[in-house]
């Protein structure tokens, strides 16, 4: 009988972490400001409601950090050094961590626990946002050059989508280098070629 | 008379140096398309039109870049690593090499050499945009860290916002990491510190 239960509890645990989420789609009508508009307002916040994110506003980010826009060519919203694509998006929130996917627009899980507070690291404020994005550079991506160097350009292209897509839906975000990389790196399950380089904590202005 | 005319000459040069033009303001009416709608269409195009860009354009994509969009603060359309603003633009076009300076919104001469084939380097089709930016990183903005690796996030920001205003305005752009970087920084007089790293040539659809 306790084998049965070890059992269950274990074939449930996989099934938990091997959980996938089906966004909505992106909501390309969610914001008419226009582009100008959008970088005339574009700034860094650094406070953030406790207001729950949804799923399909978290859509709209993702898309917009280096979701698909030609769909024929599976080519994406954001440029990339020989088109690598190398930038992995990671979302952080309560209910554990999630690498998107932008080719099906699904989140897979890959932790149950709550990552906020490795992403904040020292700086606390960033722990209150509902979800913080995570950018990875897959060295695999690269033939030549490596994770470390072109990987930070090309994750700087994919965070200031997301810092535009935020001011575009009237949600608060800033960019930064500083976190727990040790515990993401460990929780996250990357391998030593792929480099954890930017995070985006998002939310509501509180 | 012949050091009359020698130091007559030696005047004008100078003069053309230290040119300075004022850009007309940016016009953030140039584009009606929605933020959304920018990304949608956002896309990597290495064929050129000769038709020229004219200094108004040239002002709505550089304040796109790197311009001032909060003036009581001085801060800017790009997030950069502690507000640093180390991005430095320079424009190459036919008349010559000009860095662009935010805060009045001018651009000051430093080269009268076309350099726009240093830009290209091996790649030739890039010579033919009439204007390419050149992103470079200006290492004593940073008490900490290095222009050499921050520097590279801070040119992605710079980079996606000049490659999101030329979709918005109907223009082609790709980024680029190769270049001459020994002619460029001979001519554009850069110092030890001040790091190339990305340049965007920009021109019409051919």
């Amino acid at each position: 009988m306790r084998k049965l239960l070890v059992s269950v509890f274990f074939v449930l645990g996989l099934s938990s972490n091997a959980q996938t989420i089906q966004l909505p789609a992106p909501d390309l009508n969610s914001s008419s400001k226009s582009f100008f508009q959008v970088l005339s307002q574009r700034k860094s916040e650094r406070s953030f409601s406790n207001i729950v994110i949804n799923d399909a506003t978290l859509s709209t980010i993702l898309w917009s950090a280096c979701g698909i826009n030609r769909p024929e060519e599976k080519k994406i919203t954001a440029p990339s050094a020989i088109n690598a694509q190398d930038i992995l998006v990671y979302v952080c929130r309560a209910d554990g961590a999630y690498l998107y996917h932008p080719i099906d627009n699904t989140l897979e899980k890959v932790s149950d626990l709550d990552l906020r507070k490795a992403v904040a690291g020292n700086q606390t404020f960033a722990a209150e946002a509902p979800v913080s994005l995570i950018m990875v550079s897959d060295g695999v991506k690269f033939r030549h050059g490596n994770a470390e160097t072109i990987g930070m350009i090309d994750a700087g292209y994919v965070s200031e989508n997301i810092c535009l897509a935020c001011t575009a839906l009237g949600l608060a975000t800033v960019p930064r280098m500083s976190m727990d990389k040790e515990t993401l790196k460990k929780e996250l399950h990357l391998t030593d070629k792929q480099i954890l380089i930017l995070n985006n904590p998002i939310g509501f202005p509180k």
